[in-house]
Parts: structure tokens; C-alpha cells; sequence
């Protein structure tokens, strides 16, 4: 599910040993432990699709997927990437101080409620397609009512600072935000999920999202900054200058650390470590919209080639989830237009995963079917 | 899931009473029994979803298709589009005596008892789906296994003549295998269904399929000829060449049933009365490949308007799939390269219809869930 693209124009300093930016925490213990992606397993998934009863090539990038999964699980045919969970990442920002979104904050601890209680659009869609919904509390800065059933409770600090004029965390809150991620991606698998899938929830967080995609992709902050909710536009052009007063705010030489912490968001940092912590458990994830498309970047620069362990539920219509996904490497499965985030987009992109492994493990072959194969042509 | 477009620049007469190609016919009785789609159900769901806790329009086109889904129902929040069945419809062509294809048509009986036997992809496609197969044979050529479980064996004739130098079938045969697929449609709804998917099968059947592509929109066959299940440039200069044959030997004054009589194919004809079939039943019909758009494109010139009742599940890697879709209208939900056929592409797409009806019937709303709505800004 990758394709060839140019090196990155990254505002960001390359790292020569990017571990050392959070040695001795969980991240660094799951970015250590990730294994290549397995080529004989692909391979054999590829020569597997051949021998199926279709035209070779004929289920396009369902194939590819298919032996993408192989890759990633190290077998053919690969595991059916089932049950699967979606984990629903919530933070608050302090950016929105400065009018970027017309929702209060309040909101997304109401909305963390809503989750809980299995009202919110993700919850329709994960039953759906039967996966579990996982709440986490990263940095919610309101209360969340106590009752809210089943929510982690893991704010590492009640909302961030105001990226427009100060770091959005310090160091050790980036890092102890990372280890959550990967915490919950360890919980999540040893509950049984076969799949990650990334959620998100934070008023504000489309600041932040498009703010770590200028910075990891170089491009200037008009390119990557989108209506988020819905605003109009005379605050998106506010909201861009926000953005690029965020990208003038970073020291010259920062590594991606430093960015994350500067511009980034608590939910953010979690859902980066939450794909590293998937990926090192080998199951594949699947990654949301813009929010998640800025916390995969993240992850790729703190752990450079994760994101070919990842696939792209869909292209939200934000602008900076086509340059972040571009920008890997990465051609999404859906694009329908989908701006709301919790998830929604991956979830709906999850059946298309499961039918690339079914097809690999339940289809019969040429020779089982007694089907004859046509002349030996080249495969197209 | 309709946009504006240009009228056709069409081959085929304009037809002042359409009815009157097909009176007599159960399919004339299904068509006259299409009702209007039902605007106020429409924006009953369109104001339903203002109310739902989500920014106003973030679920982009899964809101057009529950709209969609409402207006074709006639109730908001519209039925679940489950049970669903996709119905193969198979056939062969006596244009591959031309050498357009390099697969023999034997291999669509031995594709058929594939599909009896549930080895197909879309067999495995529509197990992980929830969806049931119907296998129907409207005119296989060579003979099908005595074993093939659940085969409704209704073959109009045995295959079509060499469109190339002859009609395909008779007008007689062809509103039978019209009537067929209105039967096969009425069948699968008596049965439980609630959301009709179209299947094909066919050793050749992108000829006949682009060639009524060219004729119902107009384009030269060079524009709507694709390399089908693999061919080389040399086979597709050919195939293109032969399909301007077909097109040349249309009697001027064609009307849409002496197109479909002479360039069209048996399945094709029965997906046709399949889809009109579906819509007077007031179900959502998924189409799926470049087959699906040229029985999609020949019921609409039969019965017009009535594309504006169907979703189109993805958009093929053949050409003519794209052309004919936009020539409707429809936007696909899907695309993934796909160029198999058999219904895979919109066996792919049900779950994002599902996932569309399913927001409406069970997301909250912005009062029950005690959410704060933004402050009032233009609708995006």
C-alpha cells in the first residue's frame, strides 16, 4: 500500500539516532522490538492471488492489501484482521484560546461522554462492522462526568498549552504521552484485537494536526490548514496564521521530539505511540483522518519507516490528511469526503481489510475449481 | 449520489414512449409501478442529520447516501439496507469467436458451479459481508455441472450471437431475459431481501458491455474499450475494432430495446430487468462493474431516471465503467482498481451504505446526549 515519492522537505533536522530522543521509555522499548516487514511472506501472498479463480490483478488494490497484511503478519494467507478496536484518543487544546474553532472546548468532554455511552457516530459505525470502541482520557481540560462507563482516565495534563505562544507540552508530558498510546495498543491486543484501529476527539486539534504537518512535510501552513467543523473564511485564514506563528515558534535544530512537543497535542502524541505499539505487535493499523494523519507523520519521524506497517482508512477532505498521506507514501482506501475524525473514517475502511484477507484464505484455486486458466499472458 | 451533468449525446433515438418497446412485458408492469423518489422522506433524513452529534455535513457522501437511502424507501430514518443479495448473472457471447478475449467460454459454466460451490470472490466477498448469492444462468453456452447447488437454470438461449456480424438476440429473446431478471429481482425481495446487488459472468462480456456504453453515451469505442480480464495492445486494438463493427451495423432509428437486441448480451439484458426490478420494490440496488454500468445505462434508457435510484458500488479500471457513470450521473462509492465483476465491487461497497442508514437510525442528537452545539455558522 506504498508508493515511490521524493525524500522529505522537512522543517525538522534529520536524526541520526532518533532512539535517543526517548530512550528509557515504553516507546523506545516497542520501537526497538519492531521486526521488517516479511518479503517471503508477501511474496507468497502474491503468487497465492495467482493461482485464484480471477483475471491476475483483477481485485486491484485489494490484492495489494492483501499482501500488505501478509507482510506485516509474517504469514500467508494472512491473518483475518479480526476483532479489531478502535481506540479513541481525547485531548483539549490551548490554541483554542486564540478562535480557531467556533465549538468550545467543553465539547470534547461531552463528546467523550457521548462515546462512552455509544451515541457518537464512531459507536454506530464500529458496531456495525463489529469492532470494539476503547475511550482514553489523554488531556481532556473539562470534567467528564463521573459515569461515563468504561472511559480510561489517563490525562496526562488537562488540555495543552497555547501552541501560538508557548510549548504545547514539555518534554516529559510528550513522552509520558507516547507511553500511554503504547499502552493502550498492548492492552488493546491483549484483548484479543487483530486490528488497530486510530480514533480521535479534541476541539481545536485540526491546529495542532495541520501545524506537525507543515513542520514534517515543509510545506507552509496555507496548504496544509482546512475548515476543520466548519468555519468560515475569514477564521481559516486566522486560523493559518496561527499556524504559521506556531511553525515560526520552533527552535532552529529541533529534532521531531522537540516539534511534537512544541505544536503538537496530548491525543496526538498518544495516537503516535499507540501506531508504534501496534505495529511492534505486528497487527495492522488503521489510521483515521487528518488528527491521525499528523500523529502518523509523528511516528514515521520518530520511528522512520513505520508507516509502511499502517494502512490509510481513507483521505479526509482537510487538506493535510492528502499531503501527510502523500507525503508517506500512502494511497488511501476510502474517499468519501469524511471530516469528523473519532475514527469514522478507519472503521468504515475496515471491512475492505478483512475482505483482502478472506479472499487470500477462502478462495479456491484454478486447479481446486477445475477452472481453466487462460493462455499464458502477461499479468496485467 | 447524483450530480448535474450534460444530456447524452446518444447513438439511440430519443424515444418518445418508451413503454411501447416492451409492452406485454412483466418488466413494462414493474416499470409502470416505479414511484417518484420521496422528497420529503429526503429531507427529513438531510434535517435529521443537522441534528446528529457530528459537525453539520463530516460524514460528506455517507449523509448523501443515507439521504439517498431515504428518499428511495420513502421513510427517514431509512430501512437498514439488510438482507442484502447480489445475483450473478451468467452468460456467454458469440463475439469471442472474433478472438476478443483470450479466456475460452467454457470457462463461464465452469465459473458458474465456482460460484455454486462458494469459491468465487464473490462468494468469499459476501460471506464477510452478511450478503446472500443467487446464481442464475440466462444463457450459458456450455453445459453447466448437474451438481451446481442453488443454479435457478433459466437460460434465455444457449449464449448470443456474434454481435460483430449478426444481433446478439432476437427482440423476443431479449425481453425475455429482461422479464427474467424483473423475476429474479421480485424472487430475492419476496425472500427477505432488502438491498439488491448486481452480479455478472461472462467470457466476453466487455465487448457487448462497451459497445452499448458507446452506443447509450455517444463515445467512440476507442474512449469506453478496456483490456477486461488482461489482453495486450494488440487484442485491444481488435476488441475496439470489432466493437465499431457491432456499432456500424445499428440500424438508424435504433430504439434502446434494437440496441440491446443487437450489440448487448443475455445477462446484460437480465441485470437490466434485475435493476428496474429492484426499483419498483423500493430497494437500494448496488451496481457493480463496467457490465453493471451498461445494463445500468440501457434500464435508463428504457425506463428514465431510474439510475437516479441506484448506488453505483465502485468504479472499474475499464474505461467505459467510469464513462458510463458519469454520463448518469453517479459518483461510485468505491475505487479500487477493481475489474473482476461477479458483483465483488458492490458487494465491497454495501457496508458503507449500511454504515450510511445506520448513522441516521442510531446516532444521538445533540440534545439527547446533553452536547453543545457550535455557535450558528453557515452550513459546509
Amino acid at each position: 500500500m506504498t508508493t515511490d515519492h521524493d525524500p522529505p522537505a522537512s522543517r525538522v533536522h534529520s536524526v541520526r539516532n532518533p532512539h535517543a530522543m526517548y530512550s528509557g521509555t515504553r516507546f523506545a522499548d516497542v520501537a526497538a522490538r519492531i521486526v521488517p516487514l516479511d518479503a517471503d511472506a508477501a511474496a507468497a501472498a502474491a503468487a497465492r492471488h495467482d493461482r485464484l479463480t480471477k483475471p491476475r490483478g483483477s481485485l486491484g488494490r485489494l490484492e495489494a492489501a492483501g499482501v500488505q497484511l501478509a507482510a506485516i503478519a509474517g504469514t500467508s494467507p494472512p491473518p483475518l484482521p479480526a476483532p479489531a478496536t478502535v481506540a479513541v484518543f481525547a485531548g483539549d487544546h490551548g490554541v483554542v484560546a486564540e478562535g480557531v474553532t467556533p465549538w468550545p472546548s467543553e465539547v470534547t468532554a461531552q463528546m467523550v461522554a457521548n462515546f462512552c455511552a455509544g451515541g457518537a457516530a464512531v459507536n454506530v459505525l464500529a458496531r456495525q462492522v463489529g469492532a470494539s470502541v476503547v475511550v482514553v482520557d489523554a488531556g481532556v481540560a473539562s470534567d467528564i462526568p463521573v459515569d461515563a462507563p468504561g472511559l480510561l482516565r489517563r490525562a496526562v495534563r488537562r488540555g495543552t498549552g497555547n501552541l501560538a505562544v508557548e510549548p504545547a507540552m514539555s518534554h516529559d508530558e510528550t513522552r509520558a504521552a507516547l507511553d500511554l498510546g503504547v499502552e493502550v495498543a498492548e492492552q488493546c491486543v491483549a484483548d484479543g484485537a487483530r486490528c488497530l484501529l486510530t480514533g480521535d476527539m479534541g476541539i481545536g486539534n485540526t491546529t495542532p494536526s495541520a501545524a506537525l504537518i507543515a513542520a514534517f512535510t515543509g510545506r507552509p501552513a496555507v496548504d496544509v490548514t482546512g475548515r476543520g467543523t466548519g468555519i468560515d473564511d475569514g477564521m481559516l485564514a486566522h486560523k493559518t496564521a496561527v499556524i504559521e506563528r506556531a511553525l515560526a515558534r520552533l527552535p532552529a535544530g529541533s529534532d521531531a521530539l522537540d516539534v511534537l512537543a512544541n505544536i503538537g497535542g496530548l491525543e496526538i502524541a498518544a495516537l503516535a505511540g499507540y501506531i508504534v505499539g501496534g505495529v511492534a505487535a505486528r497487527v495492522p493499523v488503521v489510521v483515521d483522518g487528518v488528527i491521525a494523519a499528523a500523529a502518523l507523520l509523528t511516528a514515521d519521524t520518530l520511528v522512520p519507516g513505520v508507516s509502511r506497517y499502517c494502512f490509510a482508512g481513507h483521505r479526509s477532505s482537510e487538506p493535510g490528511s492528502g499531503i501527510a498521506l502523500a507525503h508517506l507514501g500512502l494511497e488511501p482506501l476510502l474517499d468519501l469526503g469524511l471530516r469528523l475524525g473519532e475514527g469514522t473514517g478507519a472503521v468504515l475502511a475496515l471491512p475492505l481489510l478483512q475482505a483482502a484477507a478472506a479472499v487470500l484464505n477462502e478462495m479456491a484455486t484454478f486447479d481446486a475449481a477445475g477452472v481453466t486458466e487462460k493462455d499464458a499472458l502477461p499479468s496485467t
